[in-house]
């Protein structure tokens, strides 16, 4: 299971889209610019304009669509062995590889899009989109298991908003202890209810 | 109880420090230019550069640092009413009004440092700060409601974590239902080691 998938198979078009992900995990919106997609995928400038002719605010919509899509599969993929704690530490796992191999410095890209989505509509729907897909994997899960639909729904939104809060400290504290914590606490909520 | 203080009483060198803070939980750190904290605080051009002499990434570290007090102090007053429960109901109340009276545009700005942090290192240490201040606060509370002193740290950091989460949410999907959904969970959950 990888968050970001890799990107031999790609065609340039989706080069360009993960490749906006990767830097806007790291720096945020506003901080990645046309040039930047352009150097770091090595699609040919004239590309980026003919694929995203909306300008950059398409294409960090669909960078964040994509992102979406991508950890959902994940988590879906997870959530498929039946057993909704495992899928919880399978996925905060993912987290922690992220947050180590870039030494701190990348995050999730929806957060990222929903932090700075007064000036960007069209990334902030999709990031809403993307965390509404996230909870209602989540929640159907949980469901299976046996919590009630109401508390399955709430559980799934505290899932996903203490594993995004918990990436946020982590990365301002160059320490993987905050998800460590959470996922103690997490895994206890979710036995609760479903146990 | 008030997230960020009001202008009034406040040295110009402050209410560039709390101008910045304003556009930083909306825009984000890079979209921040000295440009517009001299005219969303009508500080004279000069006056900011004498302030602050290490340009804007001694203003955002400072901004960061403020906002990190300020919801420190929010906090402590709400706890030391003694009852762990009610104090995170006011807590997240503050962000309901700070959510709402904005239309959904501002979040948390310690959260916004962070997401930027990989190229604002000050930012990022006072983010990192502001989040062990308002942890040890709520720890301390917890463990002298009951908790464990392990599960008392724990439990903090899932708070801090899915409040902060859930705000992010809330900016994505302009509702308040994830943060109406986490403080639920999070209800239950304090009661349960405390009660």
């Amino acid at each position: 299971m990888s968050v970001i998938m890799p990107a031999g198979s790609l065609t340039s078009r989706e080069r360009m889209i993960r490749t906006t992900a990767l830097l806007v995990r790291e720096r945020g919106i506003e901080a990645t610019s046309f040039s930047d997609v352009i150097e770091a995928s090595g699609a040919p400038r004239g590309s980026i304009y003919h694929h995203f002719p909306g300008g950059k605010s398409q294409l960090i919509a669909e960078a964040t669509e994509w992102s979406g899509a991508a950890i959902a599969t994940g988590l879906e993929r997870a959530l498929a062995g039946g057993d909704p704690v495992a899928a919880m530490h399978a996925f905060i796992d993912v987290w922690r590889g992220v947050l180590t191999e870039t030494n701190f410095d990348a995050g999730c890209p929806v957060v990222a899009a929903s932090v700075e989505s007064a000036a960007n509509p069209g990334a902030r729907e999709a990031a809403a989109a993307a965390f509404i897909a996230w909870e209602e994997a989540l929640a159907g899960a949980l469901e299976e298991s046996g919590a009630e639909p109401d508390r399955a729904g709430s559980l799934a939104t505290l899932i996903v908003a203490a594993i995004e809060g918990a990436i946020v400290q982590c990365r301002a504290l160059r320490s993987l202890d905050p998800l460590d914590r959470v996922e103690r606490e997490l895994a206890t909520g979710i036995a609760a209810p479903t146990g």
